[in-house]
């Protein structure tokens, strides 16, 4: 066999994440770069809250809670009742494990270290082995969504507002002085065989990477870019997608979800990754002459995750 | 009776709460602004932890733990031993309920609001009223201890090693370049009628407050300025005090304490305060012109803080 596939995967909120374990339970074939969306990050507390990379981080060390499909299992909730018995903000949910992480990551920043770094210290310190987990910037990109209600940041519209006001616009703050994260650059200098964009929010998981500037560029060059569509029979996984493809006068359908993606970044894609309850849509995908691969792409247990994971590679490798 | 008599108290570590939480119980009679050292905050985790004043907001409202004499009581542990099991720096306890705290003042800071106000608002979060707590600088100070084995900051000789090294030196990083606490100078501009040095360590919890550029001359400038010995029939209360004087070639007795404050602050104070069971050394000094008042300066429980106190201002009138 030849050497493992160098493989960046874009990686925002819980879809990335669980597609994330699957490549990293496919390590001998594959040599990931795992790119998170740091659109959602926040700062509360007096900490950095980065929730996609951290689901990253927890879902790869097998420690993410399976039920919420966000922070970590096992958790207890002593700062947060404290907090709140002080009068603080206890709206976002902190738990004591997640805290201490948390404080890890704080340690880090103070003493001069990237976010980079402190992201590769974290996943080390979680037992994970094997590739890079790499914050898309070191730049600060903050996703606000604009609202009849005023303007919200993404975590006052998601956990705060539960997604219920209608959202007229995405502003990604920062978004256009941000650098592509030199990890990633030095990851694709040494050669990239593909880019996978899990199946994560186009307007808030993916677009805070995209767009920075130059990234889509440096993705382009690389080998096939796949995508995996996060719209499953009519329906977002997970999240707000369909509610916001509904609200920009879409239907949620994994072909307007193509649409959309090729719209918004136009020949980045190669390859569309549809679930087999779409069966219908890839079809008419494929008479349009689109290159679909249809499969079953939920991801409910690991086994599931690293068997996405390994079809995506197979075909790839037919890509290239 | 005539108004409140307003006092300046300076606290640095366990004694120096213990007297603040005495004066609490005296507000129809005092109106006093704690002055906290400030030499003993460390970065920490990515948290300002401020040890001496946290141990004034803790006794004052009534939760600090007082086995430990620093701390919450009913505190729990589940943030530390998960930063101890990633493999982070757990030596310095800081318990959940702690934490939170720490992150409500981080919250503060991170908004730009200043190490006092962020003091005032957790006073206010924990229920103090009647009286500031103003760390004595928002400039850093920071006490460094010179030992054979290197310089250590005040946590790590004070937590870290257990005061075992031998304190050659103790340097005070910034506290020339430190400034007055504002809240101190406009409190003392509407009239201070006394200054209570608590029974503290001189080079470790006043020193920090007391060199920093014009304060004794402030302080000075107010009523009579009591000073009230940490060291009770030849033994430090508590903390390394008489090892401290022992390793400067000095007797750990209240004499020995009198001398060296006198040395240190020249003419400063005007009352000294002894335990009861120092009687021979308040004759001694009282026979060397020394004006001394004796009593029992032990405070184990509240209704003790509070005599202390009364007793102090008691004396405090007949000066003025």
């Amino acid at each position: 066999m030849k050497s493992r596939l160098r493989a960046v995967l874009l990686a925002g909120g819980g879809g990335g994440a669980r597609l994330a374990r699957g490549f990293y339970g496919l390590l001998d074939q594959v040599e990931p770069l795992v790119l998170t969306n740091s659109g959602d990050d926040f700062e509360h507390l007096g900490l950095l809250v980065c929730p996609d990379t951290d689901s990253v981080l927890y879902a790869l060390s097998d420690v993410i809670d399976p039920e919420r499909g966000w922070g970590r299992s096992d958790e207890s909730w002593s700062v947060l009742a404290e907090v709140e018995r002080l009068g603080g903000p206890s709206w976002f949910q902190l738990g004591d494990r997640d805290i201490a992480m948390h404080l890890l990551r704080g340690d880090g920043l103070a003493a001069g270290r990237s976010l980079a770094q402190v992201t590769t210290d974290l996943a080390e310190r979680l037992g994970i082995k094997g590739l890079q987990i790499v914050p898309a910037s070191e730049q600060s990109i903050r996703t606000i969504l604009r609202t009849p209600e005023g303007d919200l940041d993404f975590q006052s519209y998601f956990v705060g507002r539960r997604c219920e006001p209608k959202v007229e616009s995405v502003v990604l703050q920062g978004v256009t002085e941000a650098e592509p994260a030199p990890d990633l650059l030095s990851f694709m200098e040494k050669g990239c065989d593909c880019v996978i964009l899990g199946p994560s929010n186009p307007y808030l998981s993916l677009a805070p990477i995209l767009e920075i500037s130059g990234i889509v560029e440096a993705l382009a060059s690389a080998g096939p870019v796949v995508a995996v569509s996060p719209i499953v029979d009519g329906a977002a996984i997970k999240g707000p997608l369909a509610k916001l493809m509904t609200e920009r006068g879409l239907e949620a359908t994994a072909i307007s979800w193509v649409d959309e993606i090729k719209n918004m970044y136009p020949g980045l894609v190669d390859l569309w990754v549809l679930d087999s309850r779409d069966h219908d849509a890839a079809e008419v995908l494929q008479g349009r002459g689109e290159r679909v691969f249809v499969c079953d792409t939920l991801m409910t247990d690991t086994r599931q995750k690293v068997a996405l994971a390994s079809q995506l590679v197979e075909e790839v490798k037919r890509f290239v």
